[in-house]
């Protein structure tokens, strides 16, 4: 049997998602979780690797199994074991037999989090990405319009992304005003390349402090050249919220 | 001259707002900053005490100095110098000399957030109370308004509470269903007895379960009988968002 489980944790003490031979990752103490369960060595495949730091409320994963307890049993077991590590399990399916957490999603959704205020974050750090300068909220509005549909993002990927196409499709970008001080950064696309929501982020951050204009954002993207774009945002700001499946 | 400061903290490594002698306190790491600004030992009043892992998101508190920096100044130094630590000062102001930050203060408005679901929280532990059992939010706004007015809260006060008059007026509290799964429990009142807030959220949590009905609170003022009222509600899941002046 396929399962399918939604996971939320926090990415600040984790190397990302990503199994390593040097360090703690979320998809390690899942495995050692789920592996325990079962009393064998047990595989999980996530939807997307989150980087070291990045945070999600929505990652999915799956796993196969004999069919032995129920998911509500599996859910809680899991949770059981993962107690003394930011991370839960929020639910718990059986999925079809080619269900697949990372080929079969059809989009993923991020938010990024930036504390605008002076005042540094007491009981959000390592949550949100702290920028004391004011920022032009409507400015970094205007500028996410001009990264929506298809384009090529080299100017927008980590130089060492390994993806074969820069080219993707965005299909969501909205920079709102939250409460506390916060901006939220909303973005949606059926995948997304290495550092491409942290760079687009530190992009529009160059616009909010009036760095560049958005216009300069259609320039970058023809540029195809990644040290023209912002830098990279934060980890600790940065949280997958969600994967969508057909 | 008199400052005035408002300050956030991360609750969770403290031993509470009041200074002592065998732990950390928020009060001892804001008197050691001040002391280090002004090269003196300096003293720090607050508006109230909040209990070990109570946070706050708007603790008022004030000091005495010499005329010597401007407030912008004074908060940005003491931000460097708190900058190891959950606390963070969000606005710093002069004050006429007779404000007193606990004795001025005329409404204390805090929140108690719940998180109500099977999974554990992961991205915020330690700063909500979870709530595995599925809670009637109904019946909790319900009994919320028996609980305002003004009362002998004898029920709904730690036994070793050392007020003088167990009578308070409760001015708000509300019982809200905010996003993530999350309820948040809104009170707001002149002054509060030692655990008043977490007994009434405590006894709050009995109304959502179905332990006891909504009109059970009457009977609950009546008794003036500590041992019949609810449990006392986690600690982490107490905010003081605000203290009001005239």
């Amino acid at each position: 049997m396929r399962y399918k489980l939604t996971i939320e944790y926090d990415g600040t003490n984790f190397l990302g998602w990503q199994k390593l031979n040097y360090g703690p990752t979320v998809q390690e103490v899942l495995e050692i979780a789920v592996s325990t369960l079962y009393g064998r060595k047990m595989r999980v495949t996530g939807a997307g690797r989150t980087d070291t730091g990045v945070h999600a409320l929505g990652q999915v994963a799956h796993f196969d199994a004999p069919d032995k307890y129920t998911c509500f049993a599996i859910g809680n077991a899991l949770n059981h074991y993962l107690r003394d590590f930011p991370v839960s399990i929020l639910q718990t399916e059986e999925a079809s037999s080619d269900f697949h957490a990372r080929f079969s999603a059809i989009s993923r959704s991020y938010v990024y989090r930036i504390l605008n205020r002076r005042a540094p974050p007491a009981t959000d750090r390592k949550r949100v990405w702290h920028v004391p300068a004011e920022l032009n909220v409507e400015a970094m509005q205007e500028a996410a319009a001009h990264f929506l549909g298809t384009h090529d993002f080299t100017s927008f990927r980590n130089s060492m992304c390994q993806a074969k196409s820069p080219v993707r499709t965005l299909d969501v970008m909205d920079v709102l005003r939250a409460d506390n001080d916060e901006i939220h950064i909303k973005v949606q696309a059926r995948s997304f390349l290495h550092n491409q929501v942290r760079i687009m982020v530190g992009t529009l951050f160059d616009v909010g402090i009036g760095r560049i204009t958005p216009s300069r954002i259609d320039e970058l993207f023809d540029a195809k050249d990644r040290t023209q774009a912002g830098g990279t945002a934060p980890a600790c700001g940065l949280y997958l919220v969600k994967v969508d499946y057909a």
